[in-house]
């Protein structure tokens, strides 16, 4: 019976916090012993008494927008990793930057379940479509398809017509990457007269899921699930055939929490998503990951006992998701700082044709646009059109980044 | 004492072959009993009698010019993989395109030798630059750095600006990559004003390393030894710091022959590498890569005992290898086919600054220079220039590909 990965997915609420919390104070003592960061902000908890929600409440939150400062001041990791660089596996270079640690162990980004979930078994074979280039998302799917026993043809970004000739060739049967470049494998193999219908389901993220794309991408022939992971963790929540909701990965503790504090709030209310791990070489504790959702309500029909979440809601601070890529405000300082003439610069994020597009609106003297735009693609690593506008046309409301995506 | 990766470097000859031959049979039976293209082609071989080199040498090639129309009659394979393509851990697809299988097991690219070679110890981090993606050229730096225990910087191709900061914030010691993306990252350095001196020692490949690019790269404070691989089996050869020609690695057999035959040559003949590996999932028996070589007489003064090549002396076809990614005639012909203005075209490969450059030379009516350059950088997923020429200065030599390089 392969309904689902393993037992701990069914197992009652009770057990779960149990298992869960007897973790929670192995993993606080660890974490104090063995990186400087946590020594200083845990050293006076009582270890013995996390034994649920509430105490686990008491701890302070480690915001995800104060990595680039921590990191900073002690790099390359603030002090919030448990062993020297070296033994780590991976290291990663996200936007900010904020680097991310891999440590060793058998699916350490515990993305299996998700793909299980999405339908993947052992000798699939999983066409990956995410970067393995100083980003974790393509070895995120490779962790999760040597657990389950799957074959990855790491095809990376870019490259559609080479893409569609590996897939009608090799006749993958599962997709994983973001659902927008699905969309580019099937229109480009329609221009090609390529057949890609080996493909039957996909395991998408890092980027919002419109229902219309949804739609689009089942009506040739594929079932799409989707999973939330960040690069600095791993897995979080996944969608299941029940398609309610994302319930919570049972490696991870998860909070929702009123931004920019880290006072827990009630079911259904929306606020930032706060996530415990127990990896032992990059223990995260309170992590708050910037991301907006909320608790939904009672329990999946799949079977599935975990707490679920109502899915990305947004962000809680200005950082936007552009292409699968964060971009934060910083970013755009940069670019402006790069050319003095730009006076006053807005970032635009919004959608056309199902992409994600980015277009900052820049006000001053003497601006080179085609300037402008390679720096622009050089420190977000992420393309995007610039465009000239009058100084008092962009609106005085503090925002660096504006994102006018919607999500229907 | 680490001098040596482990002490089949410096076995004696005959241990060595006796060794290697007596594995060699059981590939053989192997190969034949679960992979359908050598049922056919080994099926009257006495596998027992295949005791030495001249036993070796009766069998028949398999050259990698064919696997094209091999793999593209039995797809995705060709009949030569042991196992369903599920049970592989990943799918390649190399210029052709010619499909890679990477079976399961520790360091299966066997990697970890070269490595060793080079100077990288455990706990060392490696800026890994080669791609991932399609190609196996990335994952081959992860396969050895795994095994000697090293943690690896994902970096990638592109984006110096980044690397550059990972690298100064990171504090990597160990560099793999190809050598011209080396002097890139040093000199974007230079222009950042970054500090890369963390970078001791590199383990380069994938394109010629002329003395004179070796020099400026130990200029900069960086020891530099080159490895041989293919991606259809992985590493053949070594530099060790004795700097005296490539060592075999020790999980192939490695033979020299006249090109388009089987017949291997004497010792100091310039001729066709062949390769034989002991891999389960996919064995290759007698490949012929394509590469020139030749052995170099005598033995390494580092204590290592195996055969030496003289390195890469070129390709016994046309193709020629382009920024580390291979360029086939068939895909300059395919070029030409999607632009029916081309009537005759030359693809120019030379060096400039340290990089190496393609100009595709094209005579006809109406041809759009820049619809062409883009055609090309899709079809060879490199990019070159285009330039018109008039029919008759283009040479009637039989080249579609001219190799202009030198390897001073």
């Amino acid at each position: 019976m392969d309904a689902y990965f393993d037992n701990l997915e069914t197992r009652d609420h009770s057990a779960r916090e149990a298992a869960l919390f007897a973790q929670l104070s192995v993993q606080v003592r660890h974490a104090r012993e063995t990186a400087p960061y946590y020594h200083r902000i845990l050293r006076d908890v009582d270890a013995e008494a996390l034994v649920d929600r509430a105490a686990l409440a008491t701890l302070p939150v480690t915001r995800k927008s104060d990595l680039i400062a921590c990191q900073r001041a002690e790099l390359p990791f603030g002090g919030l990793v448990a062993v020297p660089p070296g033994r780590l596996r991976r290291i990663f270079q996200s936007p900010g930057p904020i680097y991310d640690a891999e440590g060793h162990g058998p699916d350490a980004w515990r993305t299996a379940r998700a793909f299980h979930a999405a339908g993947f078994r052992p000798e699939d074979i999983i066409h990956n479509t995410f970067s393995y280039h100083l980003t974790p998302a393509g070895v995120m799917v490779e962790s999760g398809a040597e657990a389950l026993g799957c074959a990855v043809i790491p095809a990376g970004t870019g490259n559609s017509d080479l893409q569609v000739r590996v897939i009608e060739d090799v006749r993958p049967r599962c997709y994983a990457g973001t659902p927008s470049f699905l969309r580019i494998l099937i229109s480009k193999a329609r221009e090609l007269g390529a057949d890609i219908s080996s493909l039957k389901t996909a395991s998408v993220a890092a980027e919002a899921l419109p229902p219309r794309l949804r739609a689009e991408l089942n009506e040739a022939g594929i079932a799409v699930t989707q999973w939330y992971a960040t690069a600095d963790l791993g897995l979080i929540a996944y969608e299941s055939s029940a398609m309610e909701g994302m319930i919570v990965d049972e490696g991870v503790i998860v909070e929702i929490v009123r931004p920019g504090t880290g006072d827990a709030l009630a079911e259904g209310e929306v606020g930032e998503v706060v996530v415990t791990t127990f990896s032992r070489d990059y223990p995260l504790i309170r992590f708050a990951t910037g991301d907006l959702s909320a608790v939904l309500a009672g329990q999946s029909p799949c079977g599935r006992t975990n707490m679920r979440l109502k899915g990305w809601l947004g962000r809680a601070d200005q950082t936007a998701k552009v292409k699968g890529m964060f971009v934060h405000p910083s970013q755009v300082a940069e670019v402006t700082r790069r050319h003095p003439g730009i006076v006053k610069a807005r970032l635009v994020v919004s959608r056309q044709d199902e992409k994600d597009v980015m277009t900052l609106y820049c006000a001053g003297d003497g601006i080179d646009v085609a300037a402008v735009a390679r720096t622009l693609q050089m420190v977000c690593t992420v393309s995007g059109r610039v465009e000239l506008s009058a100084p008092d046309s962009l609106p005085n409301d503090g925002k660096v980044i504006d994102d006018i995506r919607t999500l229907d």
